[in-house]
């Protein structure tokens, strides 16, 4: 349990850290342990065992009044699930294990080899390619990237000293192939003991001598209970298409979910959003009742696009939907390059990305976003267009 | 060692358990720890180190008069070898390790990946797809499938506490990919301390909410010292054909084994079992004396099908016969969803295997298994074809 | 701690053995434990944690007055780097993890997987093939072969009782596939305390029954501090061809080098060494002032080709040239097939190579070498052609 301090401010553990061969395994403070008074919370790393999550690492953050947030270093720091007052953000995939990478290929059912692993609340899909798979000079660009099943180089959670003892957990990912890419991002996870948001803040950085072409999406997926029938998706927006000629069919009911559907399987739907003076939006998923939902606040000018992924299907098969804000729409990197949407950042240059996820515990909560986003939106109508933008 | 008394008659040891993130790691448990009189056992898991089985853990029963059985739960619940009165069930592969999956690629060598890690004594084939590989719509569906590379989500020993002792190895095998499959299998391995034989009983369920194609082989297999020039291969028949051209020059003496032969490479026959009244049936392989052997029994409502695998190459290049009863033949899915012969599980259901393996030791054992082959036989002739059902 | 003597006058440490299941882990000893008088050292195995480099070893051989020679069991007992007096022989890969092959995909990029891990000082490319990928009948012959991502399935020590106290490194990568291949390498690092060179003395066996090709390449790696702005190659050789249309434009200057330059990329020649009448022969990279080098003697029996790749790109991007001494070029194996430079191991046969890396510490070192290249060479003149010997 020995701390690094590295500000005066701060007590730092790190946990992984390949320059130094450091891995903590198994490990855990309390508020307790640290004399710190204020709401209790406890930050836990396990390892886990069998089957394919062997040495799959989980890092859980608890807090007695406010959220457990747990996320997987192993898994590229992908959040696993959160919960809190009842309500759980994340989803029931079939898939139930925290697959360790060294199980996966990615490479396999033609590029689907992620859907083997996929079960996160939150996964970033990325970096040197994102989107759907696709084959172009012989090279398979896999099904949402590598980022997702990249075990973490360095792993450090801090505690501020200072009342209310912000928690940040940071993650370094590594997407780095001699010739092709150096790619590091740096995962932030912020939250403060007791409250019902935490934000996630990256910092993407390209370390080549030479610029390089990057995708990211927050693939952000909720089920039960907040997903259910006529559980909405409200968010302030400029347009609405439907990603392909299926999507077309749930155009009239896009922001209305189902009750789990058998043979639904998925729709998806592009969404421009729309934001405030300060570039900032919000987007979330409210139950029926409008008493329980889930908030993701983020700056269109990090991330301009967003993706609705309503995977109404049967509770079994994976109910969830996801919310994925992100610099590109899902398509092949092929279409997304094509129609000018995939970023680029120069030698040494860094990207930023902050996302503030909440969870909204009663009414009371919802109205709040229902009401920032109906201020976002004013007066403007969203556009609906019947038409893909693109063919895969 | 505690164990977790699930029937007030046994005595139950959990050593893998994703659940619960349990690994026992190296385990032993003896019949006189357990101060049961009777046949002495012990039964002991050890992980191995090194090379490409760097944690792949070997689970071994050793009973003083009757029967050691290895099996691996990293690989699949496959049985490694089996051995007991100087006789050897099994083969000697030139892949010596008990290679950890972390370390397979199926896909490598366009879907040959899986002979990096074939040298069991019997590894199940399937459970989405079982045969040959083959590429349709740009997936790859790798040789003899996947259930043979997954590492068991659980693993639990039983002792029966009444003599015999009964003992049962049970692993849970996970077939899990979202949107694809939910396959999952209960293993089950049966021994009686003291005996010649054991028995497989493995519960195939899809957990999905649709249905679901599946096949499955048990591929069994056998090389010195009972496979050897004159062996011979025996089991009731309806029917007989070569599994392509160059099996038809063999057919003449498809059932007679001939020493070890440069360039012999392999030859496989496609068999129809026939079974008595209760739908039971018996392969066997006897070697040439007729006083050492192996057979096994099966249901054909379960696994209607049989396929001789006759590879009498060299000693170093893997001196070997498969017999292997399915729901299939070994073509590629393709070929066997175009003939009819792949099986379907409904939402749910279950297709249940049981199979019972037998040393033959002596003289008079083999006597008893020639027996009854030719009791089910009776009178009805094999019939003979001299053209394969289908062309890879 | 405890030594296995095989011989009189030496003691041994078994690591690693995967019939024994053995794996020392974290281990080490020193001159002073084992109470050897002359020049001092240790050798240390340390198993690396975090990132993609989770549960790889790197075993360190360090001197007092000589050298520091690093290699990893776990990537094929690649040599990672080399250091003394000041000057290091290997480079800085944009790759700094010592990266578990259970993280690499060989096939990913269509072939280039490789590139994931590529980060050593020398990385033996082979054995079944070696060169650049290619895609033959559907199989992926991926960059490189498979030797550098295989882990040793055995690894011992020796160290010589009698001074000067030579120690040796053993370590066996098996290459084996049912009915594919069945080569197995033994590795040797030999190096005497103190000195400025070492010999890498492998065995590579055809275990098989059947003839199987073999392709080998010694890709040995420099980059600073010998590698600089005119620094230059030296070699006694019969000709020089630049590998493809691309490395025509730097023929007049092939054994200079440049700074690190932008878009440069890589340059390759296929150069034909010449030797001595033991058919010994040497190459060598000497900085431009001449006081800094590393050579590498071997035997053009063993190995009778020699590439030269010359990636004289950015620091970042992995500022190096390649020595790499072969049995054939670097083309795709079906090339290097079609042009008869496929090497051939018959039932039980062996191919041995040997070779000599020194570090030049000074003047006098590297005009040593220079001299013998230029004895060797003689007043035969070096034939430049302009025309590369195939086309990828």
């Amino acid at each position: 349990m020995a701390s690094i301090s590295r500000e005066s401010s701060a007590q730092r553990w790190l946990l992984t850290d390949t320059e130094t061969s450091t891995e903590k395994g198994d490990w855990k403070i309390t508020s307790e342990d640290l004399k710190l008074s204020g709401e209790g919370f406890s930050i836990e790393q396990k390892v886990l065992r069998g089957g394919k999550q062997e040495g799959s690492k989980v890092l859980t953050v608890t807090s007695q009044n406010g959220l457990t947030i747990a996320l997987s270093p192993t898994r590229g720091m992908d959040l696993l699930h959160v919960s809190g007052h009842g309500v759980r953000l994340g989803w029931d995939s079939p898939v139930q294990e925290v697959v360790n990478p060294t199980y996966i290929n990615l490479e396999s059912r033609n590029g689907l080899g992620w859907l083997d692993g996929f079960n996160e609340m939150m996964v970033r899909c990325g970096f040197e390619w994102s989107g759907h798979p696709v084959t172009k000079d012989g090279v398979l660009y896999t099904l949402h990237g590598r980022a997702g099943n990249t075990p973490a180089s360095k792993v450090e959670v801090t505690v501020d000293e200072k009342a209310p003892h912000e928690i940040r957990i940071r993650g370094l990912l590594k997407e780095v192939t001699f010739k092709k890419a150096k790619l590091e991002i740096w995962t932030e996870l912020r939250y403060v003991p007791g409250s019902d948001s935490f934000t996630v803040h990256d910092v993407l950085t390209n370390h080549a001598d030479y610029a390089h072409d990057y995708q990211i999406i927050y693939h952000s997926n909720f089920g039960t209970p907040i997903l259910e029938k006529d559980a909405r998706f409200i968010a302030p927006l400029k347009s609405v298409s439907p990603f392909n000629d299926y999507a077309k069919s749930g155009l009239t009911r896009w922001n209305i979910y189902g009750a789990p559907t058998k043979d639904f399987d998925e729709m998806v739907f592009n969404l421009a959003p729309k934001a405030d003076s300060d570039s900032k939006t919000v987007a979330a998923l409210i139950n029926s009742k409008g008493d329980k939902g889930a908030s993701i606040e983020f700056d269109i000018r990090q991330l301009p696009l967003l993706t609705l992924w309503k995977n109404t299907d049967t509770l079994k098969q994976g109910y969830v939907t996801g919310i994925e804000p992100g610099t590109n729409y899902a398509y092949p990197v092929t279409i997304e390059e094509a129609q000018g949407r995939v970023k680029r950042l120069q030698p040494g240059q860094s990207a930023e990305f902050a996302l503030t996820y909440s969870l909204l515990k009663d009414a009371s909560a919802v109205q709040k976003v229902e009401q920032r986003v109906k201020q976002i939106q004013g007066g403007d109508v969203i556009a609906i267009s019947e038409t893909p933008i693109a063919k895969e």
